[in-house]
């Protein structure tokens, strides 16, 4: 069954989700934003929606109400907004339990979080995109569910507890990543290295370790042992004694790991 | 012009590098290794070569000697061989310096090294492996050159302290990045969450990254001075000091390297 949809925020997640949404048959009609102008910028790619920047949605046509905007932010609008009755409201972070939605005007309130970073440049495969659900009943578990199964081939139940800990997983796996890659480039940068050198071995160690597990793809001098290497390492970065600290915690920990199984 | 060439070892690199040579236009004639079958298995690749489980070379075709062999292992051969008149004699270490050579018996000594990770069972389209390449004389360097733009798109001189430089920026870029994956694996396990939930997340952060560069890609609570998720993920992983101790540390680097930039 179809569903009308109204969102709350034009951010980086608003947009792709608004635009998926509405390209699957369930019609966003509404968008709002504080700011009118981003909401009149996600209205020009939908089919039929409204802009709107007043949070009163007593008049609205929509079931599901999807609030996507900074964490920050969530606890006043659930405060503000003024849903229809019956109204599905959810919010899309992946930081804030369920229960940031408690003060809410209805007891139709759930999670739905697509883990993935959006940039409003960069074209995403929704359907690869995990969705993480949670619902604090039956009936918004039941619409949520069918709605995310048709805009994506992986979804899951997780709750509050559970998506926190995802979210942890993620800051090693993503945002530590990332910033890896930042000191890599800036070791470089430093003696007139280019950071592109090294693209090809970061795709094909990423490739690598997502196809074959991360344990077996385990290289370098940390997990050899190789403590000449190391100190060697170390020395040469005494000049950032931060850099230094990194390098000396995360080998540490990957001959914790790996060091008693072997010999 | 043509050289005919020697592979000393046959481990993924020498293989990779082996086949690819030998495909360019550069003969493999002979194969050595300490197990002379895992020459013979190297060799079963190759259009022309001989397998061999000595290192006397007196009498061999060659102009060129590729010792390809783990870190440890070079001094030894260097050491060991013996070479016809004129030859070249190259090692494919990241990490061993030029002069792992200086008892070699020719003067025509170099580096000729690999940027990539290797594995026997993995295709690499081996012209885009950056080539990064050192030599003691003028005649090494000019034959190492024509060879390695023939096999890639990408070489580089890079004498032995910024290839020493380039390693530890491998270090942090791949061989940490895979552990930090490690790491997520072992947290969602904790929770039996699935490290799948989080694959699409890592490549598209991976991807952005490289595309468009990581200091505008990093995203996360550390970089928005988000304390208050940061105290949560540093209580939630108390149960794993190392952990702890590792996002405390990055977090702070991360806050220190854009910190200031902001407001």
């Amino acid at each position: 069954m179809s569903y009308e949809i109204s969102m709350i925020g034009s951010g980086n997640v608003a947009w792709h989700l608004a635009m998926t949404l509405d390209n699957a048959g369930y019609p966003v009609k509404e968008v709002y934003s504080r700011n009118f102008r981003n909401a009149e910028a996600l209205v020009d790619r939908l089919y039929g929606a409204e802009p709107k920047s007043d949070l009163d949605f007593s008049n609205s046509p929509s079931q599901l109400f999807i609030i996507s905007v900074s964490d920050d932010a969530i606890k006043e609008i659930v405060r503000e907004i003024i849903l229809p009755e019956e109204a599905i409201l959810v919010h899309t972070s992946g930081t804030k339990p369920l229960n940031a939605m408690e003060f809410a005007a209805t007891k139709h309130v759930g999670v739905f979080y697509p883990l993935q970073t959006f940039s409003k440049s960069r074209r995403i495969e929704f359907s690869e995109v995990p969705l993480c659900l949670e619902a604090a009943d039956g009936y918004t578990k039941r619409v949520l569910k069918e709605i995310a199964n048709n805009i994506s081939k992986h979804v899951a139940m997780i709750d509050s507890a559970n998506r926190a800990i995802l979210h942890i997983a993620a800051v090693f796996a993503c945002n530590f990543t990332n910033h890896l890659f930042k000191i890599a480039e800036d070791i470089l940068d430093e003696h007139k290295l280019k950071f592109d050198l090294l693209k090809p071995l970061i795709v094909e160690t990423v490739n690598k370790s997502l196809e074959m597990g991360a344990s077996i793809s385990q290289t370098g001098p940390a997990v050899r042992q190789d403590f000449e290497v190391l100190d060697k390492h170390m020395e040469k970065l005494e000049y950032n004694e931060e850099y230094a600290e990194i390098y000396r915690l995360l080998s540490q920990n990957i001959i914790d790991t790996y060091g008693e199984s072997e010999e």
